[in-house]
């Protein structure tokens, strides 16, 4: 079998994303585990591949499905956004909103119809994509509504540590091939956190948990972790109040809403185990405790993963019908262009991709 | 001048407080920077310091300021409690619960009667709290309300690395001299994390959030990392909401109550920033940016500082006319008497209580 084929996208070309891109697809062990096709600009992207000393010579594709793997190629899919070519760098551009965008969704759809294998998407700016006249507040937003999908959630992901050397046969000792090198986390299963809500005010969190809500995150999470190859996954679930609401004394939510919801879970014979109170959940999840989590609000999962994986967490879509992964990290307007993007965020985002569509492929593994 | 005289409360005796109360005292390091004096039931701390085996003596005194401090002897005080002696390990009782109080209450008024210079609370049982009638969150708000104080913060402070080596003369590299050993804080500057809302339901915080408070909590932090030693504070202030609300797409807040109290700030000569996105904030202030942090409610700051400093955290109350510390653990009932408990966290907070009462002993560091 072929590697599979994912689209990843430039993001926004004032940022990091074309450098982030071209150091991972420049990476041997990036293109030993996929067949990568860059959707964006191709002048753009030959102008990150020098800026990070690069030999590959970019390939026009018509279509992504066509791409030209091998020796000294990268293949490059421009569905839209010729005008993103000259957007300076470091600044927010409506030119750059737009093509990332439409990159996105050109992307999404060819995942969608089974052209290719999954997307990984380099970080696009809200504030250029608002100038553009697109009003989401991120990538999962609008995947979320291309695959027309109501029960999603965006999870944090630091994948398992002896994962990538079991897929590449690189030595594990590699400085870079870890996603886990500076990271406290003593499990070497990989750590998910999965959030109930996400891109919403602190004040109205409350209001959106539902008992279905909860339940069918912790059912994300639990069908992701089936697929990543976690074999009987462990869930622990936050509360949301502090002290997980102290027995009522403050907030009820635990007992009205969450608690139900992993009941439910219970039933359905998944480990599901909470609410716990979020701080010492984390930190048991962190130390190896817990597969994945399921928070409850943003900066409840954020925080955690923020910290101890740094810009290495993998985000990932959880619900759609399409493999989707990301860096954790955002666009750096303050570093653009100047060399100094890590590639660690991306590399660790296309290895989660391109083990989620073997996986897919295999039909193993989900439930 | 003397060691200053620190009242050491034992907390509930059903759980470690006991325990960890006994490492501590029988330290060779905490004894030689401050005079101690348990607070609490003389055979209970006998039977505790045997279960860790140390052989010092238990003297029993009739008033804290009488401590006797030296080779072999610990002071224990017992102003209330005597039917404390008989509690089973392990289990949530009324007389634990009760006498927990009576000892922080005793030890509170001394200090503000300014017999001691300090205390430090070994950690008790809400659940044993309630069955004696008393209905309290936390020692935050016993100790709030003995002192008769409403602007007050609980901190949660990771003291600086090297602070410990230069007030005990103890080698640096003494494996549990330093409470940062398994913690990734990349400062040795320390950094503490204050609270504007504590226990209180999440639904309940953006209510209780008001310039003033948010104004004085930063006040606090300021005053605190001063008077701790640290020369010039820079203190960092979160946001409530995701991405501090994305310039108002999700959440105000920030905009209408948080920045214009980190101005006011400013104004007085604080060097506050903020309010960032909490995730990364907290990120930055692990990472040695910032010395203090202001969270806007319990689980923003503890899911950073539980990860970082797991049970070496100190808590800190802010704001009290008296000195107060002691370990972020609680009572860990699940290994009560069983000789498992470590006594880093008691030591730390021994250590933090001992370096303020020094400091306003010498009346500098304070605005």
């Amino acid at each position: 079998m072929p590697q599979p084929i994912l689209a990843i996208t430039l993001g926004d070309v004032a940022g990091i994303g074309p450098e982030v891109t071209a150091r991972a697809c420049a990476d041997p062990r990036v293109r030993a585990i996929c067949r990568p096709v860059v959707v964006g600009h191709p002048a753009v992207l030959k102008r990150a591949l020098e800026l990070v000393g690069s030999r590959l010579h970019v390939v026009p594709v018509a279509r992504p499905e066509a791409v030209v793997h091998g020796d000294g190629v990268l293949s490059c899919w421009a569905p839209a956004g010729s005008d993103a070519g000259d957007v300076p760098p470091g600044k927010n551009d409506p030119r750059a909103g737009r093509a990332a965008y439409e990159w996105l969704t050109a992307a999404a759809h060819a995942a969608l119809e089974g052209r290719i294998e999954g997307i990984v998407t380099a970080p696009l700016s809200k504030q250029a994509l608002h100038l553009a006249g697109l009003h989401y507040p991120g990538h999962t937003e609008i995947l979320a509504e291309t695959c027309g999908c109501a029960d999603f959630a965006m999870m944090l992901y630091v994948p398992m540590s002896g994962q990538w050397t079991v897929d590449s046969g690189q030595p594990s000792s590699s400085s870079t091939s870890r996603s886990t090198d500076h990271c406290p986390l003593s499990t070497d299963r990989g750590l998910g956190v999965a959030h109930v809500t996400l891109h919403t005010s602190l004040a109205s969190v409350p209001g959106l948990l539902t008992r279905e809500r909860v339940r069918e995150t912790i059912g994300l999470v639990q069908r992701f972790l089936k697929e990543i190859g976690c074999g009987a996954p462990r869930i622990g679930v936050c509360a949301l109040n502090p002290h997980a609401g102290e027995e009522g004394l403050f907030g009820d939510e635990e007992g009205r809403t969450i608690a139900p919801a992993v009941a439910d879970a219970q039933q359905a014979g998944i480990d599901a185990r909470g609410p716990f109170p979020a701080d010492t959940l984390l930190r048991r999840a962190v130390g190896g405790e817990f597969d994945g989590v399921v928070a409850m609000y943003h900066d409840q999962g954020h925080i955690a993963l923020k910290l101890v994986a740094l810009d290495r967490a993998v985000n990932v879509t959880l619900g759609l019908p399409i493999v989707r992964t990301s860096p954790s990290h955002g666009t750096a307007f303050d570093i653009a262009w100047t060399g100094q993007a890590r590639g660690d965020g991306m590399i660790a985002a296309i290895h989660t991709a391109a083990a989620l569509a073997r996986r897919r492929r295999e039909g193993t593994g989900i439930d």
